[in-house]
């Protein structure tokens, strides 16, 4: 992300060919063309398995009979531990769209209340919209961008506290704790923790951004890190704890006795 | 993990010091020793938030005003999604530890239940055990340390399938699909895919190993690729169609109409 074409050609001392969505998602012939006859690299931000169309180019690559290898590398999906909460106890992964006047989709919200039920974190990948057309170009077939466009944690905040408001289906509060995740990996890299309310207020920089609600499941060690992030300790404690009362499961009852043959 | 000591002094040019359990687990005060003065370096295998004693150790540098950077890398947490899985759809990750014929823990048990319920997949991460006493060297206090063991796949499934027949809740059955996935990130790295009771009898070969049991939401681009990986593609579809009905959710029915002002 910190390195632009130039830097990268220099240092790896070969042309490379920038590859947008549209030569990604379409244009896998021309990306996989003599690759059976030559070393073809395929760069990518994060973990290569990290988007649905990679392991596309893959399947199309093994169907060509061409042979494919990659090469790891640290994505938001496991960096996010970096903000202190553990790896091992994230449920599933969201992605937020840009709302428009017409066009909030929500099924993220289901998936949150399922991470949450049983106590896990959520983390919320921010919309990043890159060589977009606006619907008058697109009707028009003209090939005019519009300038990108990345999610902040306001924006993101606001609209979970909007749906809420819409599903009123109590998956979250305005007061449910979360922690934000700036420029992961860049040296202005930045956390801050605080509750849906707060955030929706908190001015997060330059991108990119990534979103983390907390789940029930808070262990102190993770608490004891993420004091580092927050105001106000005390009231951020607090607050972990009211939302921990949230999908708290009913105490255990012993099982009645069964029949020994069941 | 395929370099060692000696390499990493000839790459780094610098002395390594090899930090057992022990070191790390208690002697953060010999490691952060000066820290504050000179430049240390902690390396781990993977990333450095995959383990809780890392998130301590940055822990405690807080505390003595020791400022920390953490440079990411790839971790079996999110290359796992070089099985063709879909890292966003995996739930909470588990580890299973070695049985004895006395300790036998499956508190995973109720974790693989929530993510399944759910549809979820469930990474599961095998024991190691490295530089373990015998409990009579231990009670002697003899430091005499057993050669290293690391479970392999047929042992795991053996013990997943162990505690299904003990508690008999149906978690999973021995026809649940699983993959496995050997030796990730180096050359011979290797998965396989199959139902827990082929699994069960599978020589998964040298260390290191996990293993992915699969949860309702497949996707077909993940099964076209899963396809590489097992003996017999039709019955291996099977399966996953057989599995995916557990636990799946009743058919959705439209709410009654509700009162205008409810």
């Amino acid at each position: 992300m910190s390195a632009d074409k130039d830097s990268l050609e220099k240092f790896y001392g070969k042309e490379v060919i920038l590859a947008d969505r549209e030569l990604v998602e379409s244009g896998s012939d021309e990306i996989l063309k003599d690759a059976d006859k030559e070393d073809i690299a395929f760069l990518v931000v994060g973990d290569p398995f990290g988007a649905t169309t990679h392991t596309d180019l893959i399947i199309r690559a093994r169907e060509l009979g061409i042979k494919v290898e990659a090469i790891h590398n640290a994505s938001v999906m496991n960096a996010v531990g970096a903000c202190g909460l553990q790896l091992y106890k994230f449920g599933q992964t969201i992605s937020m769209v840009f709302f428009t006047e017409t066009w909030k989709p929500d099924s993220w919200y289901d998936k949150i209340m399922e991470n949450r039920k049983i106590g896990l974190h959520t983390l919320i990948l921010l919309d990043i919209k890159v060589k977009e057309q606006s619907i008058e170009n697109l009707a028009r077939g003209r090939k005019i961008y519009e300038p990108p466009r990345y999610m902040n944690i306001s924006t993101a905040c606001k609209q979970l506290i909007e749906i809420e408001k819409k599903r009123k289906e109590r998956c979250y509060t305005v007061d449910t704790p979360c922690v934000t995740i700036s420029r992961l990996g860049s040296p202005s890299q930045k956390f801050k923790a605080g509750t849906l309310r707060e955030l929706a207020e908190y001015d997060s920089g330059e991108p990119l951004h990534s979103l983390v609600m907390l789940g029930r499941q808070v262990h102190d060690l993770e608490l004891e890190y993420l004091y580092d992030y927050v105001d106000d300790k005390d009231k951020f404690r607090l607050d972990v704890e009211a939302d921990q009362e949230h999908f708290r499961p009913p105490p255990w009852v012993p099982p009645e006795e069964e029949d020994s043959d069941y």
